[in-house]
């Protein structure tokens, strides 16, 4: 196994303020002070009605990897801005605190909180931005991944992207946000082996054009994997050239080994068009089982328009717009403290910002999802830390955006989503491998979340209520801030 | 020095089908046959006028740690396609060919070659998706802060984006590649370490919500750090509280130090309304030297309309639409065979696409820049290899949009863009620091580039011309290729 990956010191990816900060609090003996900090996001991407809480083991990778190399000390030292005994903390810092949050592949929504920090000020300080931007890029990728393949309805999708990935993390690590998100295989060999992902591709232009003609290329390629050959027919002429050549090769090199021809690649053109034409081709000659394969700037939309054209596509590379997630690049999960420590107490902050969007969920909170009786999450709910939630009891919510309406649970479950991951430092959660959260988030889309949520055009807006006794809290607070 | 960042075992970022076809190239006996592979791209960005090349250093970090380790052979092994004397071949591969390319830093524009990979055809297959990974991710960024700046017209803009990027990789180089396009400084801390950036920070929302009130946050962080203190006022009400609370701090805990108050960050709310108003306030206390600093979801359109408004913000905070290139996230270079080696020559090879645009400009070619007597670049040149252009001379050359003209260099000079960086897998380049690409953009930009193809509204386009012999090779190329 390849650990140099998860073993790279990454710590010093943190923003600067991050350490000024942490100096002054150092500086103001307040270091041990302990702070609750909550991670969530304001809006699903490209409009949807969810997205998947992705990127928790590089989180725990992060944290366990996090201290300052003497290179790292030397480095903040010539920036003159440190006092002396913090950089000496620093160069024994290890993270202290704890961390609660949703398992991995959770399906989450909107202004929740996804991952709960309770540490001392410094140390939750320091993680801000590993933290951010795990969860940014990769449930970015896999939300996306996930809209594409509800678009390819049950159809192959490969994550093809590598190439414009913004480096090699965001195609190593975007490639298990996809499979997370429901992608079949990934091309990026060092992603498959790392993650244990299966690894798919079929050929380039250059191999067509690389040998005097395109039969030539088919013929060797079909001789070298006869069980694996998916050929690239749109060098040259597809209809004219690439798909009779392939056919060709079908019939005169592996019909005589017994072999059957796996697929044929379209990668530009009207796909549409273009798989509807090949496609009687090969039914023509028999090949009813050989698979056509299309890419080229895939998405969602794309996807969905070509299925509703009838296009004959049995199996879509993805690329660009996956790995990048073109039409919404931009996960925008933050970072804000809720509570601080005062006298034995957490005391819970707002951020009133001229932003109304921007005004934050106060304290220190937990959150269950609330299911009915066929199993269904029907809201989501922000309770009072200490607040227990009992099954089956008449628990009384509001809803924030009504909130002089009196409501109920009744005949409900209620499953809280944080967990703990760190308790004082120490990892007391187990690792879990990537096909098991891929078939978490597959289980929930199938079982737990309302198809309403999961529509592209004006899906169904999970509810995210709170106890009475949390939104009393948060309005007396809103109150005291504006006075 | 931190070097295991450079040393990291990437060699397996690779697309599956560049291992498949290189599996069949070894069979077929073919591996030494030499091949030309062009990198070059389509279209700017934003509808730019030209874009910048980046990513080199870090593709020649690659290519110099490109090797198969024992467990790369092992996992390579378990796909069961790959013959074992190949594998042994991959065990002790090293590259062995020739990169030619441009300098990091030059100003390049669609379909021209910007880098050439003269190489055993397995060698230049495998390295494909590390360099375009590498050119596509920073090239994005590099040319999105440029226009970042351009739009800044002289103000400082500092790269914020770590938290939003495609994870660690691109964050860190996301960071270079920002600061070679001409960003002040960078947040991230690992960005400054490696590449010798300078860091730069304010403080979060959490320092000033930490704190019992937000005239103590601010007192506290003036006291820590009387030089640098960049107060963030709008946690809770800008007007009301932030900058009057700015000003006391300034007033009475810097000035008995004989300090000044460095700036005030503005995050949220009506930038131009609150920066006018800020900055009457802070000239009214006689801090006229106090810097107004914004942000929050900046690019080089909401600068440009904040500057037309009289916004009164001296340095720019730019975050996730400079580190994503969020209004166009994908660069879109790719690497396409252009000749491969067959008895003594290297015939041309093309790709005849369904999508016009998609039609390569085949042959081994070498590019050169022209400059006017005035030094200004007028045109790029694509000739044959071998032709070797002289200055002053008067050069025919064809405009293939116009071809039927006749048309002539005079009194001009000629500069090849395509540098010898690796000569049968030596590198034979001296290795540039970022700061060195960073000056060389700048005075590109400067000297050589005309100001009409930097603007963002209608640039004029770059003109790519050919030499009459290349003109003719490749349409000779297209008539064979449709018959």
């Amino acid at each position: 196994m390849n650990r140099q990956h998860e073993e790279r010191n990454l710590s010093m990816v943190m923003d600067f303020y991050e350490l000024t900060m942490s100096n002054g609090y150092f500086a103001n003996a307040k270091e041990q002070e302990l702070v609750v900090f909550d991670v969530f996001y304001r809006s699903n991407p490209d409009n949807g009605g969810y997205s998947i809480f992705t990127g928790l083991e590089q989180i725990i990778d992060y944290i366990l990897n996090l201290h300052f190399s003497r290179e790292d000390i030397a480095y903040l030292q010539r920036q003159n801005l440190f006092r002396e005994e913090f950089l000496e903390y620093l160069a024994n810092f290890h993270f202290t605190g704890d961390i609660y949050a949703m398992k991995e592949g959770t399906v989450m929504y909107p202004n929740e909180p996804v991952i709960t920090v309770v540490a001392p000020v410094i140390d939750a300080q320091l993680i801000e931005t590993a933290i951010l931007l795990e969860i940014n890029h990769q449930s970015l990728v896999a939300t996306k991944a996930r809209r594409i393949c509800n678009a390819a309805g049950g159809r192959l999708v490969s994550d093809f992207g590598a190439r414009r990935a913004h480096n090699m993390d965001a195609a190593i690590y975007g490639a298990r946000a996809a499979y997370i998100g429901g992608a079949a295989s990934t091309a990026t060999v060092l992603a498959g082996q790392l993650f244990d992902i299966p690894v798919s591709g079929t050929m380039a232009h250059s191999w067509v054009m690389y040998f005097s003609d395109e039969y030539t290329a088919f013929e060797k390629y079909a001789r070298m994997y006869p069980d694996a050959s998916v050929l690239l027919v749109d060098t040259y002429d597809v209809l004219r050239s690439g798909v009779p050549n392939a056919i060709r090769v079908a019939k005169e090199v592996l019909e005589p080994m017994g072999k059957r021809l796996k697929g044929i690649r379209l990668d530009s053109g009207d796909l549409a068009y273009l798989s509807k034409k090949a496609r009687r081709m090969l039914d023509e000659a028999g090949l009813t089982d050989c698979m056509i394969v299309a890419s080229n700037s895939l998405d969602e939309f794309t996807i969905q328009s070509l299925i509703e054209q009838g296009a004959c596509i049995d199996s879509f590379g993805v690329g660009e717009r996956l790995i990048t997630s073109k039409s919404e690049p931009v996960f925008g999960a933050v970072y804000k403290i809720a509570a601080v420590w005062e006298n034995g107490i957490f005391v819970p902050r707002i951020k009133v910002s001229e932003n109304v969007e921007k005004i934050t969920n106060p304290g220190f909170k937990t959150l269950y999802r609330v299911y009915d009786k066929d199993n269904k999450a029907i809201a989501d709910l922000i309770a009072c830390w200490e607040e227990k939630l009992e099954d089956g009891e008449m628990a009384g919510y509001i809803d924030p955006k009504k909130p002089w309406k009196k409501r109920f649970f009744e005949n409900c479950t209620f499953r809280p989503l944080l967990e703990p991951v760190f308790l004082g430092g120490e990892l007391v959660k187990e690792r879990v491998g990537t096909e098991e959260i891929r078939q978490y988030v597959r289980w929930q889309l199938k079982e737990e979340i309302w198809e309403e949520e999961q529509r592209f055009v004006n899906p169904h807006v999970h509810y995210l209520d709170m106890t009475p006794a949390y939104y009393k809290m948060k309005t007396e607070l809103l109150k005291q801030a504006k006075e």
